[in-house]
């Protein structure tokens, strides 16, 4: 397989992509990335999330003209009016979009062409948790069902192996599925 | 303090909150939500989330007229076209929308009145990981600072007992704190 700065696979720069790799290879700092969100409060469950900037890749990135916004609230079974998807929502919105980008470029480096992917997601949820009704309740997801499919260029066992891979790789599928510390401080 | 139908503080209708309390403590399996989405990959580091309908408080919710959606998207340093933002960015703005909503209905609930609430992210990732560059390395966040303002009609130890209790509480924070189980497979 040739690689030229000109080819892309499944819409992958794959020059780039390895271009990447190689430059964290020789200085392992370029991998540090900090992502930022403000979030305000809008009145009921509604919140508005603003999305720009980032330090990665040894520097500050100033790619974004504008901020992205993401709408928050709840339903009105939830006490909300429906201005966006729930926080939980939110989570498996995540989660799929990580998975694609997972899948797609780690497709790309190993010559798969993906033609079609689609996730389906669903999360059960306690609400006694949230609450405060029993703390034997966890507040969060008991546990999230994903399925996938996906028309590739690879064998039924290539495929396997790819979902495996980007698996252990996937950043929000290791948030979800392993703790991670977070520190809460007023200001 | 007494509440009617009609009263509504932080913009949450106290009174159905109690109602949906007391509801759920009357017939526990109200309380099972089930939250789903779908994701399309369209190219690249591009896919797109839509959400709709979820299955809660006995029956299948039918309140969203049109589906949500959310783009995912990374940007060009790692190799994606900014047309949203990335998944672990999602994952910040799912934690923000968590607190705001548990922060204002339990402040509604104890009855101080929230003016204002902000909150700012940020989330440290090593990309070693993602790329497979390092087993040692998890792929998401090593650690999420997270400091809120808020502006509320109670003392500074009345906020920050309200916040540890939203903390305990929160189910967003719980899925990135504690582990959650997520199946996949392929359809």
């Amino acid at each position: 397989m040739s690689t030229t700065t000109q080819e892309t696979r499944n819409g992958v720069n794959v020059a780039q992509l390895v271009e990447t790799i190689g430059a964290i290879q020789n200085d392992p700092s370029l991998a540090t990335f900090r992502f930022r969100a403000t979030n305000t409060w809008l009145g009921g469950g509604h919140s508005r999330t603003s999305i720009n900037g980032f330090w990665g890749a040894g520097q500050e990135d100033a790619s974004r003209q504008t901020p992205f916004t993401l709408e928050g609230d709840e339903p009105p079974v939830l006490l909300g009016q429906n201005n966006g998807p729930n926080a939980v929502e939110a989570v498996l919105h995540a989660l799929a979009s990580c998975l694609a980008v997972g899948f797609v470029y780690n497709a790309a480096a190993q010559g798969i062409e993906v033609r079609e992917l689609e996730f389906d997601l669903e999360g059960e949820l306690d609400l006694h948790g949230f609450l405060g009704l029993s703390e034997q309740t966890r507040p969060g997801y008991g546990h999230i069902t994903l399925t996938y499919r996906v028309d590739a260029d690879a064998t039924s066992e290539q495929i396997d192996e790819l979902c495996q891979y980007v698996q252990r790789t996937s950043p929000v599928l290791d948030i979800i599925k392993n703790p991670v510390t977070v520190t809460v401080a007023r200001r």
